[in-house]
């Protein structure tokens, strides 16, 4: 009987130093966008908006975790809140097409199992990033585009909006003036409008399950069904629990020539990088073809990392050891 | 005036080595589709219109490069054989949608800059591998989809086509039994019709310059605007002179979730890697994730891969010694 009483008392303190160290391996990145961000050309007002808003997505997703809750269901919710607001590029206020619409991409990718979905040119899907992950959970493929894609979403029974929903009059603006300029928005800088305003997370859970997940509405002025890198998988978003998790912001276009998201973690497998020198590695070969914008990730230890060659990126984490941090400006 | 004559007989000597020893370079290798090809259920007429296609077209792009072509050159001309031909899975006689359709998808990329250019469904292009082509080079974008593919292809003058020119009996009947069964091609064995007939090549000229492309109807009965590998870069296609050149062909949705092209360059870059046994561990993370195919490329030196993990794949080379490869079955 005593032994008995023993064996289960060590088993517990076993499973209880088990379940607390890897209760400390969660942690959780955001981007809001990288781009030219400037103080001098931001309000007050403006600043606590955005800084709110990345403390608002963060902290919910951190939450998740900490209640055991899995990395999918914390970028899925951290992104929403991002989607759902008119400040970032992606969902509400995504920057519009050269028709004066939205076209939505996003992608999910989870680390335990290399599962991924993606959608592209989406114009009702009111939260692509879900849409992502329903294209990985219930259809055998990983990318679906346009008028199939929202097609398969109502199949799904997600929510759908008019195309309208998601306009904004800022973005309205920027679209009229690019195209008066006959200029893509990466061509050209615009006061307080974020050049590459796509939003991002990454989180490691208790299980050490890495998700990363990106979503956007591509670049103002966009033509000819363009997709960026944000629905490809290695370009815009990677995960993988033997490595790491990665979600990009930037001109898409040299994301996918430089195939970043996997750069990145085919340095730390192959070449054993930290996430931090491979994701300055990796914008170093963006700057090299021409091109600018940030990362984000997190390796299966923890360890964060968000990387950045343009003047700001609107990002926040929450690391290992829960400090919280909200940046927009380069340090 | 002695001395100026023998460093210029010097340099002529050096100028003439050099290049003679970067003509022994040129190198050519391309698939037409992997899958379930068996020799019991082929055809000794079948059989030879395959290798006569394989041969005719690997000769094509070799001869360009014998005559100083570029590799772009000879890539686009090489696939376009395989496009035009119903053999594959690829222009005319491509697989069809769910629909009953052909939506096309191919993507060109550049070793020399690591510039990119790409399509996904398509439904008038005559040739997508030189609309990819055109992407890259007349457009600031890398992937341009569907509707927007083809009204960029018309603006660029390139050769359209009603898409009942894709269409052939074969195919028609495929797709109407894969309908009738509800099944995915990849899902479905089907005698005689390669499961995944994606036509791909690579090539390196006399400058040293890699490039790599490939071109696909995608898989029968496919649905949703479903984009698979063909046109992702880093998936399906990769080209850097830094290392190498490379096209898939297989379950497109197992080559995206592993990013195999780029998987294959980032072994040799990081690790240190030969080019065969890269394509071989990247092909067995492939087969974890539960997927199956091919792939097929060559160094900066010029050494040649085609590995698969299917029954058969087509395939054919010409090496840096002039030597012709054509083969359909497995060694």
């Amino acid at each position: 009987m005593m032994k008995n009483f023993l064996i289960s008392l060590i088993l517990l303190l076993i499973y209880s130093c088990q379940s607390t160290k890897s209760e400390n391996n969660i942690a959780i990145v955001i981007h809001g966008g990288a781009g030219t961000i400037l103080k001098e050309n931001m309000t007050t007002e403006v600043e606590s908006a955005y800084l709110n808003k990345l403390e608002e997505a963060v902290q919910t997703g951190y939450e998740i975790l900490k209640n055991g809750g899995s990395s999918q269901s914390a970028v899925d919710e951290t992104i929403k809140i991002m989607e759902d607001s008119p400040l970032f590029n992606a969902g509400i206020g995504a920057a519009l097409t050269n028709e004066e619409t939205a076209s939505l991409d996003a992608s999910f990718m989870e680390g335990k199992n290399l599962n991924a979905g993606a959608i592209a040119g989406s114009k009702y899907i009111k939260n692509p990033i879900s849409a992502a992950i329903s294209v990985m959970e219930d259809s055998p493929h990983v990318l679906l585009s346009s008028d199939g894609a929202d097609e398969f979403a109502i199949k799904m029974g997600l929510d759908t909006v008019p195309n309208s929903y998601f306009i904004t009059e800022r973005r309205l603006n920027s679209v009229r003036k690019a195209k008066k300029d006959d200029m893509f928005s990466f061509e050209y800088s615009y006061i307080n409008d974020s050049k590459y305003g796509t939003v991002g997370c990454v989180a490691i859970d208790k299980m050490g399950n890495i998700s990363s997940g990106t979503s956007t509405g591509g670049t103002t002025n966009k033509k000819w069904g363009r997709i960026g890198d944000v629905p490809i998988i290695g370009a815009g978003t990677y995960a993988n629990n033997d490595c790491c998790g990665i979600s990009t912001t930037g001109w898409g276009e040299h994301f996918i020539r430089n195939v970043v998201a996997y750069d990145i973690a085919a340095q730390i497998i192959y070449n054993d990088k930290g996430i931090k020198e491979a994701s300055i590695n990796s914008l170093d070969k963006v700057m090299k073809t021409g091109g600018d914008g940030g990362v984000i990730g997190l390796d299966n230890k923890g360890n964060i990392s968000m990387e950045f060659n343009t003047a700001g990126m609107y990002r926040a984490s929450i690391d290992k050891n829960g400090n919280l941090t909200v940046k927009i400006y380069s340090d």
